[in-house]
């Protein structure tokens, strides 16, 4: 699997989710940028590759097109399950599905670039406008993120457990998004605690935005 | 399992995943009704039960709480594996896993209800804005979604092959949503196939929104 790419953006946060289980599994693969804010995911060369114009996009070596970041990193599990992204117990995996999926449906599709620029053109939106809007939805899903994580005895030094899996993925993710809209963590120390325990793994740095090479 | 409480919405897409998950699986479950539009979801009483204020949840018997649609559904599958609502080979797992969250991700989180109250309270927003709004996002991922259903010798009568699994639920619970906001399902003949063939199975029958308890 040397022959794989990877069609993402350094920004992008479902991009970097990717990018940090493609380090955690230690497999190489080309990096294809492309720059969202320039509209190049919707030039038709892309949207031929991906029809749904969205990064990130992972093309196996035999052709086959795979998107949605959360399928491609279950896959990954699949295939490569060293080390586990995913508890090996039903219930476990259950909980650490819906702890990534809190973010990852209920936080991150909302506050998506595409979503914020049709908040502008509809409506008018102008920044405050859209950071505030930024800031509720995150807010309203940590609140509950942090309430199920500090009552928990499953979670550790990361969600689950002692080792980074899917939903410290998407927590990173979208924390190193949140700054840019200046999210204050202070109402939620575990969420800080796991975030920072997350960025101290190798694979975390390595996926950053700002190390890849489109990085402006 | 026999007594496992759904905490859910009659006209709650997701809560209409679970239920015909549950019906497919051959569950029997207490249905606890929680009136969105009227904010019961909200109440100290719920909260208690699931921090996110969210439906659907659905609490095991040792009392432990599960959210998030598509984590529950996977639980399930995990637990009881007959019949399949997933493929048995990682790749095929992979393609419904994507489907599914076209949906689940792309779809769906932005058109929820608390979005599009809060694109009225914050914006203004009329119910034509409302309307326009929700199908500018079905449509955005319905166009893709047919490309590539239309396009897989792995499409079948389902999303995937000749029986009905998660990417088909997530399917069939968009379009009865989007029934109430007039989305025109003629461009996306595929989709509208498949929609069909789910509604003749009976556990999507029993689990549609008219059925239940809470119906208006």
């Amino acid at each position: 699997m040397s022959d794989i790419v990877l069609h993402n953006y350094y920004r992008s946060s479902t991009s970097y989710r990717v990018r940090i289980a493609l380090e955690m599994k230690g497999l190489s693969y080309d990096y294809v940028p492309h720059h969202l804010r320039h509209g190049e995911h919707l030039e038709p060369a892309y949207l031929a590759v991906n029809p749904q114009g969205l990064v990130p996009a992972l093309v196996l070596d035999d052709g086959t097109l795979l998107t949605q970041s959360l399928a491609i990193i279950e896959y990954l599990d699949d295939i490569h399950p060293a080390p586990p992204l995913l508890p090996k117990d039903a219930l476990g995996r259950a909980r650490v599905r819906m702890l990534a999926q809190m973010i990852a449906c209920d936080i991150h599709p909302v506050n998506n670039l595409r979503v914020l620029t049709s908040l502008r053109a509809l409506f008018g939106a102008g920044d405050q406008d859209i950071t505030n809007w930024f800031r509720h939805w995150v807010n309203e899903g940590f609140q509950p993120l942090e309430k199920i994580l500090v009552s928990s005895p499953q979670t550790g030094t990361f969600c689950h457990g002692e080792a980074p899996g899917i939903a410290d993925i998407c927590l990173a993710a979208q924390i190193t998004s949140n700054a840019r809209f200046g999210v204050d963590l202070t109402p939620y120390p575990t969420i800080a605690r796991i975030n920072d325990a997350c960025m101290a793994v190798p694979a975390f740095q390595k996926a950053a935005p700002e190390k890849q090479i489109d990085a402006e």
